[in-house]
């Protein structure tokens, strides 16, 4: 089963098309997620999330009791606890639901703290096995967490851009068939090669032996700017 | 001397008092830098920037002749390079003017992959050396690069939350005197502890043996949305 979650990032970060995703997805089986401020957005957009998990604590009391009425599983978290409310959403989806993939908006943009804890979060235990089958969306980015090996990345006709970093100590990394080519990188410190291009409709290749790497697939906004 | 950068970050994250900041501390001996399409967003914003930086391979050529019309001192950086527009941008203003201290505005939001470029590039040489006299400043985010040993982090009343992170394997990080404190934590991958506050107006006081850590000063954008 495939899910889409929504986190309480900034409305104007997402995609324009989001409701309509969402609720094509919704309607085709795909599991509806939402932490705290996202299950609010969600239902503004008169989507109703299958989960939502948090401590709502950012909520109003009417806010919440709307939650309440309508959700069908709700996981209330405590608000002094070691897990973040995103990350119980994710291990509810991978362990409870057992989830193939999670397309995650509202990840991105306003507060950078919460930008980096949501993608920090799959870096470390107990989500970090779960990384290669999460996809971070926003108006501008898509990310990928890649996996040691081979790694193959299609181009996508909409975000002409490609953004491959270590976010840890990585070795050996190579990207091959694309505009620039690299070549046998290792380092202890987080580096990221932006800006590189597909060539023509070839796949670009990755590879690596050790690290955490990340490909961001992105656009300027002047371009697509209707999509 | 102190200067102010502005990178080609999207406007909407920019500070919405930037021009007048700006025009003060130009007015009062602040250098003005600017990489690429910075240049252009100061220039329409009636700004002459002191320095503009960039390959310029972004701008339409009546843009560039305007530019070059009015900047004082113009670097042309190659299209293709090993340091990146916004790398040669800090070590003119570091290395050639010697300044002691760079607020750095539109390195944020839009791309992933210019932010994580952004952020990044002070985690390595050459520019690691001059990481704590950088101040990343968006709309709601305040960034500071912080030093092994004893950090005092002031409160900042417009930002009420902060987060403490590190980007690299860290040795013994510790947070005294805040809402929520850390002991001894060490970690070979990079975390993020978001939403710490201040307790009344106390400094909060960060220390740790070795890694690059970043605090984030922060607000949500309901409040302070005038600011």
């Amino acid at each position: 089963m495939k899910a889409i979650a929504v986190l309480g990032g900034p409305i104007s970060n997402w995609p324009v098309d989001i409701k309509e995703k969402i609720k094509e997805a919704q309607a085709s089986g795909t599991m509806i997620a939402a932490s705290d401020r996202g299950s609010l957005f969600l239902l503004e957009l008169g989507i109703i999330p299958n989960l939502a998990v948090g401590d709502f604590d950012s909520l109003k009391k009417a806010e919440l009791s709307k939650i309440e009425e309508k959700v069908e599983d709700i996981r209330y978290a405590k608000p002094e606890k070691n897990e973040t409310d995103s990350e119980q959403l994710f291990l509810t989806l991978f362990e409870d639901y057992q989830v193939d993939q999670v397309d995650l908006y509202g990840a991105t943009g306003g507060r950078l703290d919460h930008f980096f804890v949501n993608v920090l979060t799959f870096l470390n235990a107990p989500l970090h096995k779960y990384k290669s089958q999460v996809r971070m969306i926003d108006q501008q980015n898509l990310i990928l967490f890649l996996k040691p090996g081979q790694n193959q990345l299609f181009p996508i006709s909409t975000y002409p851009y490609l953004g491959i970093g270590n976010l840890t100590s990585v070795k050996n990394l190579n990207i091959y068939n694309a505009k620039y080519p690299l070549a046998h990188f290792s380092s202890r410190i987080p580096r990221m090669f932006s800006s590189n291009e597909f060539i023509k409709q070839n796949k670009i290749k990755v590879t690596f032996d050790e690290g955490d790497v990340i490909a961001i697939y992105s656009r300027d906004k002047d371009r697509f700017s209707n999509i």
